[in-house]
């Protein structure tokens, strides 16, 4: 069975338990899950804690990142690979579900190359700025995956990454999802933040964008707002690497993994999921949630 | 072959980086090798940046430990899993060691029995503290250790357990050191600290005591001063669990590692380590360091 792979976003809003919940329910039910994390609330929290506030980089083209100066590094670092990714690893184990918690510098799990000098847009002028530690993931370390999830464990991912100096590196937490679900030939990936997905009119909730044809993922660029342009490029991101479908859904409600997996969100790529011949298949939903819990299609149509 | 266990002080004046060096070189050589890490200077650093400076508890016992409160706690898993031990992943990265950052939460990897009411002895009184973390490890996962090892991995792991109830708990570094060498039935325990090793008058270096025969350890129980006494309770802890030699070493000197596997520190239980068949024994010294590097047995002899 080839896993799921699930970003779990690390803004303000974003909802963590239910997610976590979803997740144990699908590992006990046999399912394959990577979880991938961000960290950007934990990462200003304890930056504005010590006096050391972050700041945002926008790029020509619109992105929004985190300016990483050595000492932002530092922090970023300890909320990532510590506070974030050992909260969910101990909340999950809580739960029964047997994670494992890791960083992209661990095992060689990702591995990127520094921006040695990023251009950045302030009050309509570019600059460019040289000391910031932001890469680009170029590999992934998918054995290491596949040999966790084969002897039981939930692998639990910080978006660090380690740099071809050896240094570590801040990455993207939805591009690096992208790029760990090509690595396990994942057949879905689901990226859950605090909005229900691509919106035509943002922010108006109802403008949901229900599915969206991965040839005309260029088309819909142009109404991504912020944070939803990086997720619309770790979409395309994953599909160029065969991930069938990519999910961008709210983590806000009740069993949000299950109601992403029902397609509720954004879907880009192919429409609906369902779990054929123990297998995710791009077909027909059945997953379904029962007496609380999410049932596999075997228990839902016995 | 069976692993060497290295604890690795998180004291202010341990010296880290030569330590490092001389287990990328051991890794080279072929041997398996799992470091543990402390983190108590980290964790106080970040701990006074937040305003929230760090508390010791004395044990009626005399041992001193971290009161780790709810906050404490937040600040120690961020330093702990995050900060010292991704460095020290990285670290081992740039000089060509796979090196793979756990903390005892992961996978289950230290359990651990928190104590739920610790007496504390504050200027001659006794107290009661009932919202310490701390716990005490009662199993430790050495089948994920023995995996990693065989896939190339070179295991680093901080200072957390999981407790039963699924909390994240601080424990102690030289005694989960010892628990984890004896789930892998590791041939020896280096614990390298900033202290020569057991001092019969402290803190008089020249007075280092060079053996203690471990049907003697209670005896020079007495002699230990401060952090000494956990070392020696960790040392007791791994002969109990069948690892034949125990060191207390010091990081500070040039190539700490190979050094301590001479016999140069306090060496608890058999005397002289080499290595023969391809295995760590316990008779006459083999380990030589040249042109640098260290060399095994085999080079030596050639």
């Amino acid at each position: 069975m080839n896993p799921i792979v699930i970003k779990l976003g690390g803004a303000a809003g974003v909802s963590v338990a239910p997610v976590l919940a979803d997740i144990a329910n699908l590992v006990r039910a046999g399912y394959p899950i990577v979880l991938a994390h961000g960290t950007s609330a934990a990462a200003d929290e304890l930056a504005a804690r010590v006096g050391h506030p972050c700041r945002q980089i926008t790029s020509p083209s619109g992105h929004v990142s985190r300016y990483t100066d050595p000492e932002t590094l530092e922090l970023y670092v300890m909320a990532a690979a510590g506070g974030v990714n050992k909260n969910i690893v101990a909340a999950l184990q809580q739960m029964g579900c047997n994670a494992l918690g890791l960083s992209g510098v661990d095992g060689r799990l990702l591995l990127a190359r520094r921006k040695a000098a990023v251009r950045a847009v302030e009050g309509g002028r570019q600059r460019i700025i040289r000391d910031d530690h932001t890469g680009q993931i170029e590999a992934v370390n998918g054995d290491l995956l596949t040999m966790l999830l084969a002897s039981g464990y939930t692998p639990v991912i910080a978006p660090l990454a380690l740099g071809l100096e050896g240094e570590r590196l801040n990455v993207d937490g939805d591009r690096a999802a992208a790029m760990i679900a090509g690595a396990v030939n994942a057949d879905a990936l689901v990226i859950l933040s605090n909005v229900p997905g691509l919106l035509a009119d943002y922010p108006d909730e109802s403008s949901l964008i229900r599915h969206v044809d991965p040839a005309r993922l260029a088309a819909v660029e142009g109404l991504a707002q912020g944070r939803m342009k990086k997720k619309l490029l770790a979409a395309q991101e994953a599909l160029e690497r065969n991930v069938p479908t990519v999910v961008l859904a709210d983590s806000r409600r009740a069993m949000p993994v299950a109601a992403a997996l029902r397609g509720e969100g954004t879907v880009i790529g192919e429409r609906v999921l369902s779990i054929e011949n123990d297998r995710l298949q791009i077909k027909d939903l059945r997953l379904r949630i029962e007496d609380g819990a999410l049932q596999t299609a075997e228990q839902v149509t016995r």
